[in-house]
């Protein structure tokens, strides 16, 4: 695991070196005119598609939405997918539910684009088009370099169908930023540390970083064997706050835009439930710093890389195997 | 929050009995040719749309997506919603930022539909048209029969717009199955009784019923301060079940029909980690039953109330007040 998450950056930068003939692929399968776009995803490749889901709507316009998947693969329902793209994500490509959704969509009219870490699985083979993401094999069970690539794999292409909330040159720098992060195992190392004794954990964003919030519970759940859950801030105030009780671990992430000031009045209404919240992001007050010029839209990449380390320094903490937690396998058949 | 539990049956039944009306209202107000369908919610009311996300693909075969409202109130995306039915559902109809949702996805072409127990409502005076709950005024913070209420509105406008997988005699027959469930209280308040010690739980489902496994979970969490998260069994398999430890309390949702051999053979898998799983469904084998007919896709609304009952008893035997939880208040901003 954490080999293949030093591998990151170069991946990374394969990847956006890429980004021309990848955005060409895209615009050739979208449909002409676009009436939305369904992303099929489980896992780790689901909070990619959370990712996606905010920024291809940003970037298109059209709805876009999330996939039930037992709907096509339990209920068989008879759809009309017509002028809808439909992005299936997953670093195998072998999971055969998404295999099969991507599959039902497309013979229901759907245009289908495969985001995969495998050109040969059978989801690239089902798929119109397939971004191949080229991260190298993944071993660890816990996935990481191939997360940060499908993530990638979404900003390249809403900068493809649309206008994105970021610059040319803010992509370019996301390699950068990874590598900057990854340099600085101390503050995480030292998070993990203050999170070593909870039971319990939930982590908390808004708005694009939502997805990562996802990502690092998830993450820590595979690797540490502890509960921990994602919230948007908004769901968050939504009732589930009356389960936070005084000590309850939190870890906040936030970067500066439109959805900082919700985040901040959050925290401190978790710290006078008396929670112990961690704050990842940028500023002067954050526990584990994100590089202050990453913009809003693409620091879910960045973020998510901040919540590998902690997931893996709190694994060693704990005395876990985070390459091979218990009873997970690679491949996962729904 | 007992006292309106006991009001579930007379008011759906009122609700049902007005089916044709509120039909009528759900074809006017749809779009023709429709494109596609967004709900737009949040808390509990969330949870009342992803049972409808599910059911309205079903009966109308085009895609339905949850909105995400940050794109519309934090980042002021812009969209083209022209062809959407767009569905907002909230209690109270005064979250300003469902409200503010609705608005924008109106202005951006989407036809509103509002799904509210308040008709003088900002959110009713927003939408293109109005399903009034008639629930009658809820007075306790955890919200119980407006949720039944919102879920019972889906399968009305289902079958407004499509074919559903349920008969006419079916959904006439739910207050009946909502009444049999509430006049057994023993089965609830003995799991209760087992769930007391429980520091934390996990309420899985699949398909139709995961909108109950989330709705079980949020009343946990409301009312007794205790983290309960919900899962699809699907989800829980690609990584977070490494969290599932001996002595874990999991609560399992199932009826009859095609999800139910996924969720058995989940029970399996957690039984086998030394999960200590509660059956909520028909069959002998249940810990708390629910009527053997109630078919799959009707189920949700039935288990919803086997979850109130669930987080009502647990309350008592922890000292919470159901009523008002802690810090808690009815009418949410975000």
């Amino acid at each position: 695991m954490a080999r293949e998450m030093a591998e990151q950056p170069a991946r990374l930068r394969h990847l956006i070196d890429r980004s021309d003939a990848i955005a060409e692929q895209v615009r050739a399968v979208a449909p002409v005119p676009l009436t939305g776009i369904t992303i099929v995803a489980r896992g780790s490749s689901d909070h990619a598609a959370v990712y996606g889901r905010y920024l291809l709507e940003a970037a298109t316009g059209k709805p876009v939405s999330l996939a039930a998947p037992s709907l096509h693969t339990l209920y068989g329902v008879d759809v009309d997918y017509s002028g809808q793209l439909v992005v299936a994500v997953s670093q195998s490509g072998a999971t055969p539910e998404i295999v099969t959704t991507l599959r039902a969509l497309q013979h229901a009219g759907g245009r289908g684009l495969a985001i995969t870490n495998d050109p040969e699985s059978a989801l690239a083979k089902a798929a119109g088009e397939t971004i191949e993401l080229e991260m190298g094999a993944e071993r660890a069970v816990p996935a990481t370099k191939t997360v940060t690539g499908q993530l990638t794999a979404f900003a390249i292409a809403a900068l493809a169908l649309g206008r994105v909330p970021f610059t040319d040159g803010e992509l370019d720098a996301v390699p950068h930023w990874v590598q900057a992060v990854l340099d600085d195992g101390g503050a995480p190392a030292a998070a993990a540390q203050a999170l070593a004794g909870a039971s319990q954990l939930i982590i908390v964003a808004r708005g694009y970083l939502f997805a990562a919030a996802l990502e690092t519970a998830l993450k820590l759940k595979e690797t540490c064997s502890v509960f921990a859950d994602g919230y948007s801030a908004a769901d968050l105030r939504h009732g589930a706050i009356a389960a936070v009780t005084s000590g309850l671990a939190v870890v906040a992430l936030c970067a500066p835009g439109p959805a900082l000031a919700d985040v901040a009045s959050l925290i401190g209404e978790l710290r006078a439930r008396r929670a112990r919240v961690l704050v990842v992001g940028s500023g002067e007050r954050a526990d584990v710093p994100l590089p202050g010029e990453v913009p809003e839209p693409l620091a879910p990449i960045v973020a998510v890389v901040r919540g590998q380390q902690l997931a893996y320094e709190l694994a060693l903490r704990l005395g876990c195997d985070p390459d091979r937690p218990e009873g997970l396998t690679k491949v996962t058949p729904t």
